[in-house]
């Protein structure tokens, strides 16, 4: 596993792969990685000759009053973990590296970024256009893994690579959950014991409301007041939104809609916070087909 | 000479291109080619294995009250001067090929666009930075082509390359000219012949500015004076601006600081309309050599 700390080096060895025509699999983090990470690392090496790992914890995607500074970082295990899935190269660049200079240009996708993570964190999803372009420009891959459970960045990503013409698929993989349903997230670790046994009802909200939409005439509002109420039974959680939404266009849904007559993807999507730590977590559903 | 008019036609040729370890340079325009572009694509074709050329009039970077309607076309002249210049491969796309849906996606270069056409043409830049990276990811060139006349667009686009990161090298070109002076560009077939006499000006304006630099004492304020003189000589003459910057970075002089003192290239820039039909042309010093 080769580690590279600079654009050049990474430069270098993507050359070498394009010219032996190998199909470059690319999993971008922020590092300390989890499962949920290790399945899109595996599943990109599965399906490519080559698997590149970049980790970098892009501050342009923080707001002034997020958690940038605290963010958890764990380089070594990180490693040893990349080294198990088979992962060739690791991009593992400092913050003056990728950006040497303040950066002019901003890469924005709007309709898909005016509700959810894009309200509630403004500027988040144009920190994250940044900084994906630069490492798709960088990698140059053939496919480019992203986890579900953030099924915004994914609408996001997916938007701006059909509207840029960037010659690559994105393949969104499923979330990876802890047993009890929790979505895995480097977040959790801040997560008080207390905290982490609340932060269940996120995943039961999502699973309970694949048997409420079994109600013959339930409406969407109807849907989200019964998921809100759920969350709202663990006494600290403090719900930043709750919504239903089409999927991928994110287009709000009329909330007196009843669900059965929907023939299209809805995602219900949530960030919840315990105590400092904001949790998010979505589930699709078909409803007409009553999954 | 291959023509592709889909994005699939010009992806095949491309993978092929770079499966043979080929270079690729590339000229993106809006067709209705004259000399200017003719040395684009000489160049282009001189110092790489394929030569692409791009034929698409962007209506993402003309204004509701810009000239996208009646700006000239002349496709079949426009192969036979790139079957001439060696082109291998026109790319050549409606603009429902383009634009199948309305983007989402926007790049947006600030600080090098706050000034000149930038300024008097709001948006413009958006439009060249969505249609260049989407042709740059397209095409997936080694190089690509700028006639230095859109001295600002070579630095937004050069800027953008830096900020994102784009595998590639811009190489600007000199402004190619008529014999009296006058730049070339698709444009200057509007011109009725009273005011193609008057257009002189600019260029003339651009030249004299060496003289002037002469005096050992000039100011920027001055030397701009001087040139904006000129050019009001000219009884048609209409001035958007004409400007003294400094290059690439297009922030401004202070008008009462001495020519003789500055060490960094500058640019004077400007754009002038007679009648409907508005010409730019520019031209660089570097005033402590006296060039």
């Amino acid at each position: 596993m080769i580690v590279c700390r600079t654009k050049d080096e990474l430069r270098t060895h993507v050359k070498q792969f394009r010219r032996d025509r190998q199909t470059v699999g690319f999993v971008p983090t922020m590092g300390y990685l989890h499962e949920g990470h290790a399945s899109l690392l595996r599943e990109a090496k599965a399906n490519n000759d080559i698997a590149v790992l970049s980790i970098f914890v892009n501050p342009m995607q923080f707001g002034p009053n997020e958690d940038l500074d605290r963010y958890p970082r764990d380089e070594e295990r990180d490693l040893a973990l990349a080294n198990e899935c088979g992962i060739d190269i690791v991009f593992l660049p400092a913050v003056d590296e990728m950006y040497p200079k303040r950066p002019l240009t901003s890469v924005t996708v709007s309709g898909v970024t005016s509700r959810l993570c894009g309200a509630s964190r403004p500027g988040h999803f144009d920190g994250v256009g940044l900084v994906v372009s630069k490492l798709f420009h960088l990698v140059q891959p053939d496919r480019a893994y992203f986890g579900m459970k953030d099924a915004q960045q994914v609408a996001v990503i997916q938007q701006m690579v059909e509207d840029l013409d960037f010659d690559l698929e994105i393949v969104p993989c499923p979330t990876v959950r802890e047993p009890d349903g929790l979505a895995l997230s480097s977040r959790n670790v801040y997560l008080s014991a207390d905290h982490r046994q609340q932060a269940v009802v996120l995943s039961q909200a999502l699973r309970m409301a694949n048997d409420w939409l079994k109600e013959p005439d339930i409406t969407a509002g109807a849907l989200l007041d019964k998921a809100v109420k759920h969350i709202e039974g663990a006494k600290d959680a403090d719900i930043d939104y709750v919504e239903l939404l089409q999927f991928p266009s994110l287009e709000p849904l009329d909330p007196t809609v009843k669900m059965g007559k929907l023939d299209s993807t809805v995602i219900m999507a949530m960030a919840v916070k315990f105590g400092s730590t904001r949790l998010i977590d979505n589930s699709l559903y078909q409803p007409s087909r009553g999954e």
